[in-house]
């Protein structure tokens, strides 16, 4: 098979052969070929239709879909040998079609081109690819829900600026993620929606004067319908580009995940032990228990919003129709997708696996100061007082009991009154972070009631 | 109004002021202050939600809901003193709002901090925008169609590679952006749906212990429901981030456009004329008219997509909640919203205003053997030869008519015969690029019969 | 002069005058203006150069000259008045200099054109900023070299994957940044005398055939020599494409900087504390001292980095010579430079004022078994265990102390003994912080001195 | 060897061994292997060193510096077996030289980490890459310098805004890309000027207490010094990030000059015949002669580009030293630079297999009135007009000839004398498409006796 080079397929047309290097850059074949079962597939549906519509026999159209099984499970099993010289997994399946079939492979590619055939295929490809990341978002969207529930209400800082600032409850803060992987998910969703349009049968940018039936390769590869013009059929990458969009912000959000996972593992920290599975330990520092799982995810976002980059860059004032830049698509995915979905994987198991510390959680939460918001609101709650005067008293209570060495629970009544004399000893109630959190039942807001209604909301969405 | 700094007005804490180079840094009502309108608006629906749950007695709702009208007022007048010492948009207009109602005004800020309310203030900005692009995108579909309808039966080359391939129809070609365009509009109302939920409310970051209704201030303000978790409420910018996106894909779409204007308005192609409206003359070749306008349009791309990566690159691997690189967010969003709606409007204009030059079209669409696959197709539909086969038959007589320096319909029968004998004079029928056209009739087709009925679809669409 | 319109300018040759989109779009004045400086120095050169090869008369460049800085003066005051009809800095300023000397200004633009001279403004203001950058970077070296000459001795925890992992100096870890800043400033070297080439004279695209010396030109601007090639001079934009790449570069560095400082301020570290030059309150939260600068500081690699992408986007792909898509090639840069401006200051600043909180340092340094490595390089060098059963033998003994709840120097003799019977009294001396940092005399190690050998060299580097 | 896991190799801290993602996220085998060679020279040099430092014995070091040899044999003969559960290409090397060898195997790691080996390794193969850039720089400027050469007065237009501006010789528009490749190869030498510092002993981050001579080391592998910081050595990428933003200008200049042969090649323009060595025929249109390598070159910048964006994403906010996120380093520059020379290559090719037409060009250079600014320039030179004025009236002319349906020369001197009375016949001089490239003799023009005074100066530059 070796010896059919794909230049001989085209016909006479060229006087020389493409050298060397034009082999190295122009075969596709080294990536393409993850798109062969999307291939055969399209294949498969688009000789049904032939037969079905009388521009092939009923007898070519079963040999080539028989065939094209055989070819399948060589793929599979390994045994297939791709060419370079046949630059691509559409050229080295119809090669091997004619070796295995004869004659009527020869009738396969009527009606359709390459480039609606890679389109399709590509499409497929890209369309598992966000089933797999709808099922990785709603597994991971489980494993921070199961950590919500066991803490809904352990307390622990909440931060801004990396600096304490109120009282939270553990499981608003994991909730938090559910919200940011949740809107993922739609995003996904929507993406998938959007991109199921078939391209097969746009031919090579002008659709064909065989009376091919599209609705029903259409219906037959699960798509909702045709692409409706053949030139953006096999022109547009918009699917691909709205996937590493996606998965670019949700790369963000597993980043974000990732460096609060390394920050709350470190020794001054200490909020969570992340498993040994997840760890990895040091060739000179034998003590050392390393957050490698969640480093690397952390990095994922710089890979995979590369690879939209670059496809952006790629696409960027390309004339229709097809153009061979366009080649360059499918390795950015692929290496997008593959990384995407061992991410979530990852984070899943990371998040399965860690132990919160509690009791570090819950005297992280009271340091800082960390109920004065709790204190200003009871000023102007129970005392009446302007929000910006609150704020002010506030201030110089905090002020004083800095100058003490000591936290605001620990100031006496008579402290709080030599800085605005109508304090009453009710304030202390709210100085703990217990009844802080408590307290915030607005909604969204942390208390554990409000926490475990938005939990049993995702459970409902997710069941 | 200068005299009050922000330091001030966060009381005591801090013994020295920010120096300059803090100010500079720190400062952003430089661009804030494109947020008053919304600011205002977020403001005057709390204030009312304060009263209804009688966290403020109705006349100070009433008074601060009065003055921030005053303030508006102000602002739009032009008369306003901002003040880069109180920072930002949101502490000069409460500064203002002092001034104006005195005391009231210091309970205008109970119940939410300005990490809620700068999160509510650019939800609404952006959602602005999406809204601004849906019409921009919504006009510029209706140019594309009124050129596609003019010309759906004009014939132009169809490209691939920028090599002649097959003819088509300028109104398939027109479609083909109304398909782009239309994704883009599809986009921008997932990405409008998803961002709909307000943050108001969730306060610094865990909600608040006052009794306010955030439903209320939800509905006053057109969202359709709170955010479900404070601390995401401040966190989140996938709003920002998602219309970047859109708006990316849409500029690239516009790239493309825009690269094939500037290549059909050259001497070489005159495919199409230019309006002078969207076209400039030199400084030292006075004959010169040039596309401007497309290429500035085809640069776009570049200044929406690296606003996409700068707020990605700031997103990337930030703990919760709030942390101040957030503030980077909005010149990001506020230059890549204005140039996106700057394109929308000039390529409509140009789309609008360019003459299609109907007869170099065509000329252009006859070359180049652009017919050669009809003529492989003939081959295969009449005479029942393989595909492959006929596609080297076809390549034989494309060469035998470029060594003879015709074009394929100039060959004789006797010619094509000498290739393959069985060939009849029927074929000449399929050499015509109208003929040609008109033959595409597969659904997505370049005939003009299947692009008219796509024109109708859209016309439906949008009506 | 707003009555001007730079349409008229060009002649008749354009029927409709340019409508508001098309001048929205087109203008450049309301950024170019920026250049105005650049624009009459380079306008003042060509006009000397114009008299002294007598393609003018001395007396009208005399007069051009004179103008020229009538106009500047006038720009410099504030009372220049910007026309968008007259599209850019180069029109306006020339509009202007008829107005004030007459039929002369007609003949400064005699061999040049728009474009050349565009290219030589925007590189002098380029060139403004590398030596702006160059000056910014050496302020920002001493004030690192400050803090680890006082600190050259001081002792800090050494982390990896932000875990404890040896003792260094804090003057090591100072000097580290002061490497990275170095080779930014190299950097900046570099781009500086790569771009210092002259446009000027390149005219349209071609070169002119007027007698003009292009050496005189570049000499006056302060250029090394004229470019060598006219097409290449207007098409070029490497310069402004290098400045983005080596500020990115450099605020990269910083976000890793500002990265430390902000983790180095929470609760839980507290190595340093930040001047409250440099750090803000909030609005709810009145004991909060936030990181603010370096929060921006580590956002700036967004926006800067985002301008490179852009640009890099705009010129992927425009054939020769000028396209109109260059003129956004301005705002990336301005926007990128002002940012790296203010960033290297307020680092500079934060570097200055911060205070290192030694013992927090020094207590920190001595946790997580943070001496392992030397205990395993003991049993190595003393003992001539091979590294790898050395890297054994300590992890036993770290598991042995983590059991027990103690430190490594804690552990008794014997404890030692029954991992491994050859430890002796000895090993006690290695595992204390200063004496391991002082061990670590390797070339570019984190002994003091090691350290202060390398405050020295730079010293003199810088000096 | 697969039995010895990596795990098993850091000794017993790790109760649970990591699981499939783990390993599968975690192990960089799968790409470092390509260090294979740099890892086997780095640890050559270093048991070198560490003999003649006395800290091993000379027969452990030629134990060791031979055994390695015969790893890198099996490596280099395909028979060497990579384990991921060794994670890594040092873990695999040491592995196989333990068995090779046995007992001093373990001594090689002595006074070094995985941190400064993979920092040297990485170093040594981008230090390849830049000479490897260097090399296909020169080889495709002397194919420029030989275009340039043989057309040094070849006519053809010189576009702005892809407009016919002004007649250019074909050798200028050569040398505008060989100014181009020019400066990227200064770049890269910068680049390999600055990145040749040598971390190897550096350690883990803090260097070592062992008398390593680092001097001995670096020199040994070819490097200019040893890195000044430990710190800096582990934790520095800058080398990585310059060669990806060296690349990706270069790879800007590939895509422009890729965009002129896509646009050159076309039908309507026919500027240049490319060689079918480096052209591709399509599947359904067999007359078709695609520009494939060029179109696949115009992709290639995104893919180098994204390549940055993702390793500046990584980088952006990490805190010293070695972060695990530094392991995506690799396969971004990996893939960059396969593709940086694969392009150069290509490019080289197709510049020196492509055959400009002359005919073509020159015809093209003569319409669009191109001589327009010659005859501009006449009227300033000859009858001393202001150059706007000389403008107004060439704009006149020039609409006269349009109106006509001719071009400037076509124009009958009365035609002339009527929009201005003093233009002499001598004015036709000027017109000529061949006289207006003669004329323009300015430093850095188009005329041909500057254009080979710059082939000249090149030709010395690489000789």
């Amino acid at each position: 098979m070796t010896d059919t080079t794909s230049n001989q397929m085209w016909g006479g047309r060229f006087a020389a052969g493409p050298d060397a290097i034009m082999e190295a850059i122009n075969a596709s074949i080294g990536f393409d070929k993850r798109l062969a079962a999307q291939d055969i597939a399209g294949s498969r549906a688009h000789a049904a239709m032939l037969a079905a519509t009388g521009i092939v026999s009923d007898k070519d159209a079963e040999a080539m879909r028989e065939g094209l099984l055989t070819v399948l499970s060589e793929i599979e099993g390994g045994t297939f040998e791709f060419s370079t010289a046949l630059e691509d997994i559409h050229m080295n399946v119809e090669a091997r079609l004619k070796e295995v079939i004869g004659e009527p492979a020869g009738r396969l590619h009527t009606g359709r081109s390459r480039n609606d055939q890679v389109a399709t295929d590509f499409r497929l490809w890209v369309r598992d690819q966000l089933d797999a990341a709808e099922a990785g978002l709603v597994t991971l969207l489980q494993a921070c829900l199961a950590q919500a529930e066991a803490g809904a209400d352990w307390v622990m800082p909440g931060f801004t600026h990396l600096q304490v600032a109120q009282p939270v409850t553990w499981g608003h803060h994991m909730m938090a993620y559910v919200e940011m992987f949740g809107r993922d998910l739609s995003r996904v969703r929507d993406a998938r929606r959007r991109m199921n349009e078939c391209p097969l049968g746009a031919a090579a940018l002008a659709g064909t004067s065989f009376p091919i039936d599209r609705e029903m390769t259409a219906e037959a590869l699960g798509f909702d319908r045709p692409c409706a013009n053949s030139l953006d059929a096999v022109s547009d990458r918009d699917f691909a580009l709205e996937f590493l969009g996606v998965a670019s912000i949700c790369a963000m959000h597993l980043s974000r995940f990732a460096e609060e996972l390394v920050i709350w593992s470190s020794a001054q920290f200490r909020f969570v032990a992340l498993s040994d599975r997840f760890s990895t330990g040091s060739s000179i520092m034998p003590q050392k228990k390393n957050p490698d799982a969640a480093e690397l995810l952390r990095a994922k976002v710089g890979r995979i919003f590369g690879a939209n980059v670059a496809l952006m860059t790629v696409m960027k004032g390309l004339p229709l129709a097809y153009s061979k830049d366009m080649q360059e698509d499918k390795e950015q995915v692929f290496d997008a997708a593959d990384h995407l979905m061992l991410a979530l994987a990852a984070m899943e198991g990371m998040v399965r696996d860690m132990s919160p510390l509690r009791d570090n959680l819950e005297a992280a939460a009271a340091t800082g100061f960390s109920t004065a918001t709790d204190l200003a609101d009871w000023l102007v709650r129970v005392l009446g007082m302007p929000f910006r005067e609150a704020h002010h008293v506030t201030g110089s209570l905090v002020a004083m009991a800095e100058k003490k060495g000591c936290d605001l629970p620990d100031l006496s009544l008579e402290d709080m009154q030599s800085v605005h004399a109508a304090i009453t000893g009710d304030v202390f109630d709210v100085l703990g972070v217990h009844n802080s959190v408590a307290s915030r039942t607005s909604l969204g807001g942390t208390a554990p009631v409000r926490v475990r209604e938005q939990i049993a909301r995702w459970k409902e969405i997710l069941s």
